[in-house]
């Protein structure tokens, strides 16, 4: 529970999302360079005089700058689902943020007393610079083209992005899954720029089931005659049918299989019985599916989603930092550390938090892991703000 | 461990499958009528003049009349791949049959004593009557038009077939999976015909999360535009890309994430480095699954995936036939029932094989549940022959 002495939580209000372009190149582990390079962001809170209550929070594969409070332009007050939200984009301009319920007055972010800043990522399709941007080279989209990107290449553009802003140190990184592991990023890249990590529903490495269901999406959207080989920009087709599919593993593999059972059971989509069909939905699960694939494909780009798969299936930080040994790879780390991780998240096990922990314990760094028993699977990080509230108001209040 | 007292397990030798026609319609759940209903079905051991001594085998999603034994046209002795096999055809005229390690002299399914049948299922691909059938009404495959099929409908065809060959009861029924669901149609569709079930890595309702895995899978095949609203045949495209996304899909769901750590783990498929590739595979895993994907597309029918993939996810024995309650579902069942399930199957999990064990025992009827800590998933009921053998053998034993 939130302590007496908590003030109420509220909103961090109406927010744009800027843009701002970064002055030079971005270069990338992949060799090549990428100029120009734009990065959406929003902001909330104040920025200190002394510049030392920034918190950067980094998105996940599907979501964007708007992390929090009610895009400026949205008609009126948003609602969230709350279900099957691992990434949920809360960019349409008329939802909150995809964090609304961590960052805020009051909140696990406070912004009564931290500057958060929140960027779109590298390769993302929602303002910053992507697949779906214009190639300079040849004035249309990368499509194909655009490079493919690591974890380091989405830190160090927000490094770049932060030096622009004249923004030296982080009093914190904070992110979930994919933005747990440009957290762990930030602090092997930069250790003497990040007082604090916060790493929720992460891992220093996607386990290889993780890999797998990556693989699949991702072979569901190439699969697709409509991807044409990523040079879809222009053209009346997408591959809509194939990234619904791909929305579709994502997103049964955010969710326990427990949460499916309270959620939906085996309810039959119409309640008489069934109706002897295979192209329509029987059970209210597969209709769910159906509409999640519909509303996703209408709101995200195939190119990205590609992009910010292959990113964190590369993500290994013994193979990068360590030859082999996450503990090497942690050895010049200066951050506390905070690892946050839910049982019912088979993405995202807890093992591979534990591993962190221990590894940075062996080292004698601070270190704090909290193992959170809550059903909804990975998609804890986003719905799971009650008890993750305490814990990283805490962490941070220790700062 | 299987009793010094059992004989050296050895082969069903070389098989042959054949074909039998029904001499009436099927009727169907969904109140049409099939004729003609040709069953593809292979044999091993003896029949006893008593015909006392048969035991019907019954196959998984993607299996056939080949069990077990070496198909008499392979050209050389076979093997067995031994990993990701749950649904491993065996019917490709080369390799054992799928249930080869527990068919045969000796073995679990013991042919020096049984006569042990096994059918390909009405919708199926390998000879049996299904979608890609000829339609008498139109002289073309029936595609999209073949009837929407259920377990109790495969059951009935099974049961019309042993009526031809003259055989009334059954010592047991026998199968995993899809299989050990029209074993337990056939312990309620027609109770004083069955000696014994025998279950195993099955349920009396799949559960949502397999729900899902299945509508996404079926999303797969018919979003293809290959599929053409499955009136492919005779085109010169079928919709092989959506189907391998369906294996795959179906693939990691009958695999463990511990054995997916154990097999691949996280090796990269070019032992040097990442290649910054979308397109390619970059880890074994991937590379895996992409062969999967091929091999599969060229042996089996999409339709066919369709059909047993909407009639395993109604199976529901609850709702079929017990007003919502499995115990009264189950209240006509007099054969000895046997279910094993394995503590690594998230697909088919222990806990409703132990509903349908407390359901039996509440009716005070046979049951014995053998959970066996294994570590391959839903493969299991394939792969572990060595722990299932001395249970089955013993189970047999006491009819």
């Amino acid at each position: 529970m939130v302590t007496a002495s908590t003030p109420a939580a509220g909103s961090a209000g109406r927010v744009e999302t800027r843009h701002l372009d970064l002055p030079a190149p971005v270069r990338l582990d992949s060799g090549r360079e990428l100029h120009p390079v734009r990065v959406a962001y929003e902001t909330y809170g104040t920025l200190a005089p002394r510049r030392d209550n920034v918190i950067l929070v980094c998105h996940a594969l599907s979501g964007d700058a708007h992390a929090a409070g009610i895009a400026v332009d949205a008609p009126e007050a948003a609602t969230r689902d709350g279900f099957g939200a691992a990434d949920r984009d809360g960019g349409t301009g008329a939802a909150l943020g995809w964090w609304d319920g961590m960052i805020g007055p009051g909140k696990a972010f406070d912004t009564d007393r931290y500057f958060v800043v929140a960027t779109n990522l590298l390769g993302g399709c929602r303002g910053t610079t992507g697949p779906s941007s214009t190639d300079p080279a040849t004035g249309r989209p990368y499509g194909p083209d655009f490079p493919v990107v690591t974890v380091a290449d989405m830190v160090r553009t927000q490094r770049a992005f932060l030096d622009v802003l004249g923004i030296e140190r982080l009093a914190a990184v904070a992110g979930g899954s994919l933005g747990g592991m440009q957290t762990l990023e930030w602090a092997v890249l930069y250790p003497d720029q990040v007082d604090s990590i916060v790493v929720i529903a992460s891992t220093h490495a996607l386990q290889p089931q993780g890999v797998a269901w990556n693989a699949i999406a991702r072979e569901a959207i190439m699969r697709d005659p409509a991807w044409q080989g990523g040079h879809y920009y222009g053209t009346d087709r997408a591959p809509d049918a194939g990234m619904g599919v791909a929305r579709m593993v994502g997103h049964i593999t955010y969710l326990s299989a427990p949460a499916l059972h309270d959620k939906f059971g085996r309810r039959l989509q119409f309640a008489d019985d069934i109706r002897y069909t295979l192209t329509e939905p029987e059970f209210e699960v597969e209709n769910y599916l159906r509409h999640q694939a519909d509303s996703f494909v209408k709101r995200f780009d195939a190119n990205t989603y590609l992009t910010m798969s292959r990113a964190l299936t590369y993500f290994d930080l013994a193979r990068q930092y360590g030859d082999g040994s996450l503990t090497k790879a942690l050895d010049g780390v200066l951050a506390r550390t905070l690892l946050i991780t839910f049982g019912s998240d088979w993405l995202y096990p807890p093992a591979t938090s534990q591993e962190i922990d221990a590894a940075l314990r062996a080292l004698g760094k601070p270190s704090e892991l909290h193992l959170i028993d809550a059903p909804y699977g990975h998609d804890c990080f986003l719905l799971e703000e009650r008890r993750q509230t305490p814990i990283v108001r805490r962490f941070l209040a220790g700062l």
